[in-house]
């Protein structure tokens, strides 16, 4: 394979070595991706354009340019791609692209340039992964077949409930205000939830809730439950979408949801049937693994768009000021080098983290993925900042896509866990080294002592 | 008097340094608009309620809570602060507050606490204020009383439309796609602008358009004249709003505008008359040196406000994590002491410029904006975005205000001048010391020479 | 008085500020201090030429450079500036500046260009000033006699021996292996102190000790006192030099000692005299809090040097790169204008700090003190370490005092309480308004709900 | 292999990542290599003890530890490391590693563990690795027996003498001051030099000096040669060792050095002989590449070596201040999180450039080796200072290796480059996308607007 197509999106210095672990399929997936990413990008200012400004039709209408692109993208071998391969791959049915952590560590990059669209396109787009992940691993077989199968075909979309309205959701033990009692022959739902991404959405037909059904288990990690709930079921009440520097990002949003007491039956309506009550912590441990790293691989992707729009822009001859290029002006060419710099070591942080993931599961891979997490979104932003800057009034404008690429990636700075909680974690880790480290010392000291 | 009101919103260190220069009548003002303020904060809210989600009306509508709060601060004697005293003043027919710059910058700091609204309410917004100043500095008598009349009475509202589409307008002179040519008994203006703040208000009665009159004048900075251009006379487009990140900040929006042959006079379409003519860049250059400092000012207050709003929600008892208020987490506390600092600094920057300002008008106080123009947005959205961190997904929502003004303050770092610019232009005036150095620095080697 | 020469130290936008705090008297002495600078700095090479590099000499002799500079300084009236007015100056007899701090926080920053010499000149040097206060406040009349007049005199030399061998210090309660017990008709001293600056100074006459003498006390803060210690008393034992980065600040030195066995009387040897037993913290804090200010404030003036320098370099003809003086190089001129805006920002704070203790004593300026404590010091060695790369090699060599002001400066990052116990401190500072600010928040929350 | 050892020392992320590059021979090499490192580990104090303070002795002995270890390392197949594989192998006759410059990443990091000390034990240290490079490919076959031959086996030592007095030598076109002039059957050298590491020791053998020995040649680039000078010959002055930070790193020393006539010949006094006449700047290109990125890698290992340190400071049962060891307290194990993610990134930079040098020799990995440069080194030192931070006055202290390390390491970010002019390399290289970037966009662009 000639990698030049490769190489004008991921650095000769990473490719060069990553490239002995990656299967020749997915190098000729990888290039097909790229020449569809080439049509994706174009049609961003259409899509934008076909959501209604109308607030009575924001909310009821997908872009129509979106299901030709994943049409095409399923023709192409493109669909989805994140489904690793091994255990998870036979839970799906043999469907996905068996590729390795790794592999869709670099796709997920190129996706990651049209944040918005590739991943819907491609069908590798959050929280519907995430979604399928806990549905194949505990769903139930009519689970599967009723849920599963469509959301890995695209036909319908998903919701996953967590964050609760007034509650510090980055300590997960403190939701309680989303919980679900016996009545009848099942549970009675109440709670009010917010952030609930997709559940403005048209095409919506499941949102997994995370609700208490165990209050008084001993154990704060087997109080809670997923449950499924149809999004039009009687109780059901999208309240408001929320913003986010104030893009709603219809028509998917980001919504304030009330769930009035509506009935779910426990062999339908909760993850893995009856068994699956009071697993509902243990399911959503296994979603955030991946998916935290899977919004970080976009980000580099996102970052490196940014650096190639700060490119063009920083050359243009017709934005010359004071007789000069932007890229003659004081500290533009210094920051140009530092966006590389800083891409290229966010790259590798996601890099080594997905090959930790294939070699030891999610769960061998925490310090690798939390080193991800906290510094690849604010690299992100700091080289979309800078590539605003250089655009000037435009940058943060409608016309550019990097302020609402910022306002995406913003949010990763908290969602999952925010930075503080992730730092501090990586930090403990490190602890964990000091018993070797004082052995180490104590030995240090003593041959020190004998010369 | 008392100074405990203001200890509450400028530290000690601050005002003790400056007290000896604060008027008693303005030590007084400043507690009423500190009272004031604790009334306009809670309408907030209300106001963006009152914007209409729906096209059709967004743009026609004015929130019915702003003329209130306007009444209200006339009557308490807040209105035009800005009006610093002297000449101007004069100019002004004797209206306003006759205050330092140093005076109004404590008060500005103090509306920036509420950025979108405390200066509308006491009239002392962009553009309004900058227009004003021009007219009253370069407008003839009726343009006086046409514009300028009901523009300090706060009746009418208007734009200033300089940046131009397409153009990399920081370098000023290269505003060439919007220019005015003889037309019957005046001149037909022909152009395309964008970023026209306040063109989409319903108040709007007013443009001030920078176009070239002149293009063949060997100056290039005699090329251009300020034209008067009513935004319902024909031939005026108003294309679209411009967001801001997500924000259209309806009803005054940042408009794109074309003028696609708008006949204007000589004597009442031209600042100034026909002696107006290619005299534009003199009158801009008039309204930019101190309406930096203002965003300044402002921009410290809001980073007061979201310093308040961050040790609130770091304190909140009902948003512990991991059995501990925010505050006790890792670096919460350092991020406040951070905050605090860099808070003090800035406010610092922004007094020593007022200060300058009224030592040696805005011309002898160019270092000294220059360097609170780099610093301060710079420090506001740090201490913004560490608020939005403590507050999740919730600090950059609509229920806080924190990301509306991040975006908005976001812009402070390209309007009138990125931050480049501003940054080289400091370190060639620095470069003027070197001859007084190098002078030194060669008496001391002649006095070392001789020990 | 014409301010020219005053401006070329301070910023036009720091004097106008303080300009009518200080008196017409302090302006003088002002004036004629950076005359004495302007001497003072030839003098730096022969000063370090003059102490030897032989390790039996370089311990014995003071430059002869110093003593003729000290007398300039006196008949200059530049002696003890320090000794600000009010109660301290009458402890001290009369002598002594009896300037505010605010006026000293500018004279000492004009000493902080020349960091190690100009201070020693003008008897304004750390650690004599801080153990000259506690003589002043707190010893014997015998006591002052002996020691506080010789000092104030500058005929001998001090050191203020606190910091523990293999103790953290920062926490002064660990202090405990320095104690002293009842013998004889006094006090066997027993311990083992390090970094005591000055104890390997011919000129120094005693030793200010911190040792424990009510071990059984039940507060941790009144077990201590303070012990006058001859350092040619027998069992004083001067261990070894201790390096700070490589330098060994010879013939003053930051000494390791031990006390084996030194007796001390109670009326001489304790500071205060048998009443000053137990009194150990109260009367090191008494030191502390305008000794850390009088550090910041050289601090920004070492900066200022380091940027005059790196100024001179950039400019300097001879030295041109690829064609261009460096000032034409990339990032440099954006360099300077940091330094330049960081510095103003530092000066500021360090004279609202000075301003409140001149307002409110030391314990009403922690605040002030703490902020400048943590930030100026992070300043001054930023602004160095641009210096450095400006001049490459030579930057860091014994050619230029840069290398040397960054080693005495990084010092303060932890020296009387390192930088992260301040901005904690500074962070909980904050906090203690969250009271008055959640009233506030209730109150805004009330008039919104009725709005 | 079981690689417990390595990832004591390299993180598993890196490891996994490379590992499938690296041969089992080389895997062997870097076991023994680690336990070679914990010998000579606590050999660092009696190394520095070895050296006089005297004057007189201090620059006449080598550590008599040094030796030790050299045989040692020799005797464990530890030796000549660097030499990689390939071309260069065969022209050093078959001695060394043979290892690939991936391979020898990992071991420069072990052997950074211990900066000073690990590389000459395993003579492995600049400049002699440089200088035996140079003369392997450009010396004649006596220069090669003469010196090469004495290099490989450590019995000598060498200077690369190139900076010049009063010359901005980061354009190495400044370089004039220096030059050979025909003489008699050879050349005569006059010069001044300054920062020639190596000039002070014993051991030396050699000056490998740049000089202009065609000064009117019409390319700059061929003005210079390589001469080669004994420094026992008549002429050769050494002026004295300049100082790092206070250090002066006895016995090797950092020298100025005049040469005031120095004769040298054409076969033997030119690198290459009369042949390698006007190839100066071709023979320095040669051994800047890999030297570069060697610094690198040893910044990598003396970061990680500072965070162990910090480690175990932090968690010292002995420092507890205010109840809590050092890690309870603040920002500290943030420091250790941001120092862990910052030292992974450092590493993958400089493991990807050396894989770079592998496939594409050092010309072809200038982008990596580049950004390497700019960014390492920088790392390091914020971990380093980080570091010293936690261990107060002790970290800058001859008691610990930091403020050594850091001095040493502050170098780097000037010499061979100031990071400045790699900034504005890295920036410039990325331009070169931007016609491939157009291309693509104005398609992008195409397709839009078909759509």
């Amino acid at each position: 394979m000639g990698n030049e197509d490769v190489l004008r999106y991921i650095s000769p210095g990473a490719w060069s070595l990553v490239e002995p672990l990656i299967s020749s399929r997915a190098k000729g997936i990888i290039s097909t991706l790229i020449t569809f990413l080439e049509d994706v990008i174009p049609a961003e200012h259409l899509y934008h354009s076909q959501i209604s400004d109308d607030p009575a039709k924001r909310w009821k209408t997908v872009p129509s340019v979106l299901p030709k692109l994943q049409r095409r993208a399923k023709d192409l071998g493109l669909w989805n791609l994140w489904l690793s391969g091994g255990e998870f791959q036979n839970l799906a049915g043999g469907q996905g692209g068996g590729l390795t952590n790794l592999e869709y560590a670099i796709m997920a990059e190129i996706m990651g340039h049209s944040l918005v669209i590739a991943p819907q396109a491609c069908n590798c787009s959050a929280p519907d992964t995430g979604n399928m992940e806990v549905l194949a691993r505990f769903g139930t077989k009519d689970q599967k077949q009723k849920y599963l199968t469509r959301l890995l075909d695209g036909t319908i979309r998903s919701s996953f409930a967590m964050t609760e309205f007034g509650i510090a959701s980055s300590d997960a033990t403190n939701l309680k205000n989303t919980s679900a009692q016996a009545s009848g022959s099942g549970l009675k739902l109440i709670g009010h939830k917010w952030w609930i991404s997709g559940a403005g959405d048209p095409r919506n037909e499941i949102h997994i809730v995370l609700a208490v059904t165990d209050p008084s288990n001993s154990s704060p990690y087997k109080r809670h439950s997923l449950l499924l709930v149809d999004p039009r079921a009687k109780g059901v009440e999208i309240v408001r979408p929320m913003t986010v520097f104030g893009y709603d990002d219809a028509p998917e949003g980001h919504c304030e949801v009330k769930y009035n007491g509506v009935q779910v039956d426990f062999e339908t309506g909760v993850v893995g049937g009856k068994a699956g009550l009071g697993r509902g912590f243990e399911m959503i441990q296994a979603r955030l693994g991946p998916g935290r790293l899977h919004h970080c691989m976009r980000a580099v992707g996102a970052a490196s768009r940014a650096l190639d729009l700060l490119l063009l822009r920083a050359t243009d001859p017709a934005r010359k000021t004071f007789g000069k290029q932007l890229r003659g002006h004081g500290t533009v060419l210094a920051d140009i080098a530092h966006c590389r710099a800083e891409i290229e070591q966010a790259r590798f942080l996601v890099l080594s983290a997905a090959r930790q993931i294939d070699l030891n599961r999610a769960k061998g891979a925490l310090k690798e993925i939390g080193i991800s997490k906290f510094t690849v979104p604010g690299v992100a932003l700091r080289v979309l900042d800078r590539a605003m800057q250089v655009y000037g009034a435009e940058g943060i404008s409608q016309d550019q896509p990097l302020a609402a690429m910022y306002a995406g990636l913003r949010t990763l700075r908290y969602a999952d866990g925010p930075d503080e909680v992730h730092i501090q974690q990586i930090g403990k880790t490190e602890l964990k080294r000091v018993d070797e480290l004082r052995e180490r010392a104590e030995r240090i000291a003593r041959v020190r002592a004998k010369l």
